[in-house]
């Protein structure tokens, strides 16, 4: 995948960086790591330092000092988790700040006008992101609006990109991506699809998925959905999952993943290992001069002990945090390494059954 | 300065790992910013995860993986921190644990006792700490008990090593400094000096210092102190200081500091530069693309802006700890290697005279 600011190897995993930075670790870190793209949230660099104020240092990039890809969301996501906080209408989201209280209103044009001030390279479209489970007549509803939505979300980009050059946006390279919704309903997901790909984006992502369905419900609607999407353009599962979850989507054909689960997991202490979950906090874990996955290459892995992450962590040491979340990146760009070597040597089936095999072998940390 | 675990170049900035880890920075920071000693507390790590442990693990180096030397604390200055949760006798502190209620009793002996268990190549006699002020009656009491514990230390410490080949500890290179006391009284100063020279230690320190009293009163103690202690031997000034401070000790003698500032206020917002403290927490920073510190050359300051890191700081993220932290500790190992390099081409009196003036140049942020 070609953006503006270099190429990134698919399947790819995109390390969360909510507010500009990911949570524990630097950007050389991540670098070393083999990160070649980051996530950001819009919603919370819109409230804090401002959209406006990221622009006038440049954009997103010079602003993080971060000059690779960067992707940003749509900030639908976080507006939607405000619950009793958030208003929907056929505008957009009103909805009070989690900081200060005071009320904004997010619409698919204000959504891409504060992603062209954050001059990201991929900029997602504004769509309503519809709470699991639904039922058909509501899905129905939301996937409608998020095509109109979308429509508006779209032509405000195509505003602005025309304009680029009288208004100075960081990133006239930016790109668009299209969101499919429809809930657990196939025919939904497959009309969305259509009907998202005929308004025209750069490419698509899937979205509404990884939010408390079983995950052969989500594994069903990648599978149904990908098909209908366009074979040369990138497909981005939103907010997913699990390693075993990135294997099976890209079994599917998704190219594209970013999830906070191994950045959040790691400062609770859970840490992702070819020999699946272990919580560090555990006691058994005192007195083990083992390294947290004995497969691993990373730095912690290298140099610690599982004890002695286990007496960061019951210390409520900042370096539990840096170490369990250098480990848990390294685990999700490593495997995501492998299937990429995996689909290049035609063995991707092979890795998949080892990966799951693996991964089961041994219990779990509860 | 030649230990178990290597050398160390003097004079000597030694970051302070509380817990086994320097809050916010990884190991390999540490050794990229030059630093060649740590100090660890032995209260900390008696309680958490216990002394014991930690030699079932092969010693403090093995189990928090740092190869270089380590120098921990005798306990004291924690316990006596802990006001009225500790009661002072003449057999030594009982002290209820800051974690969990429990009973403990800290004596010259259990100190050297947990430190042979940790295995640090320099190991600190336990004294009492005095409160400043304190009047000269309650000074010399201090004082002489301090000499008492001093003996007592010292022979545990002997026989510990005497058995070293049978008891297996970590470190049978271990040494123990004497520690200095007297408050702020010079004929004490002199005496303690003196008579803990007398009981005979690897090297010595200067205790009680830093804790409250002027500047100069401090300045003037330790340049009436160190003529005493023996010129081919180490002196380490305990628990200071501004980098102002650092200079001005050097100027009197002292070849190793440690100190929590650079790191404790890292973690707050304050930066050290050489044109003085900024709180980068500051409103005024908020658009500033300049780096901390135009001089200084470590990472923090070839990548990020003031207004980067006033945004991490302001919503709350850990990597602002880490960059403020990388920041601080560059500044003040870097102070030291430059002030060895004046010391090696004869022109300390000349650098010490421009860092005054250049850190006390321009307006400091409140």
């Amino acid at each position: 995948m070609t953006t503006a600011h270099g190429i990134v190897e698919t399947p790819a995993f995109m390390p969360v960086g909510t507010q500009g930075a990911v949570k524990g670790v630097t950007h050389r870190d991540l670098e070393s790591l083999g990160a070649e793209i980051l996530l950001s949230n819009t919603y919370h660099l819109y409230l804090r330092p401002g959209d406006e104020l990221i622009a006038r240092r440049g954009g997103l990039h010079r602003f993080i000092c971060w000059s690779k890809p960067i992707l940003t969301d749509s900030g639908g996501y976080q507006v939607f988790s405000l619950a009793e906080r958030r208003k929907i209408t056929e505008e957009g989201a009103r909805f009070q700040s989690h900081l200060d209280g005071s009320s904004h209103l997010l619409t698919p044009e204000k959504a891409a006008e504060i992603q062209a001030n954050l001059g990201s390279d991929i900029a997602m479209v504004f769509d309503e992101c519809l709470a699991h489970p639904a039922d058909a007549v509501s899905a129905r509803a939301s996937m409608e609006r998020t095509l109109r939505w979308a429509k508006r979300g779209r032509d405000r980009f195509q505003q602005i990109r025309d304009r680029a050059a009288e208004s100075r946006i960081p990133n006239p390279g930016q790109a668009q991506f299209g969101i499919v919704q429809g809930s657990v309903f196939p025919d939904l997901r497959a009309e969305s699809a259509d009907r998202t790909v005929e308004i025209g984006f750069e490419a698509y992502a899937i979205g509404g998925l990884s939010v408390g369905e079983p995950s052969d419900v989500m594994y069903d609607m990648v599978g149904q959905t990908t098909p209908r999407l366009p074979a040369a353009l990138p497909r981005y599962l939103m907010g997913a999952g699990t390693p075993q979850d990135l294997v099976e989507a890209v079994a599917r054909g998704v190219d594209m993943f970013d999830c906070v689960l191994p950045t959040r997991n790691a400062r609770n202490g859970q840490l992702f290992t070819s020999q699946g979950r272990i919580n560090i906090k555990n006691a058994k874990y005192a007195e083990d001069d083992g390294p947290a996955d004995p497969a691993c290459q990373c730095y912690t892995c290298r140099h610690y002990s599982r004890a002695y992450l286990r007496h960061l962590f019951a210390t409520g040491e900042i370096n539990a945090a840096t170490l369990n979340t250098l480990h848990n990146l390294h685990f999700y760009l490593d495997t995501l390494r492998r299937i990429r070597e995996s689909l290049t040597f035609g063995r991707f089936e092979n890795f998949r059954q080892l990966f799951h095999e693996s991964s089961s072998r041994h219990p779990q940390d509860s």
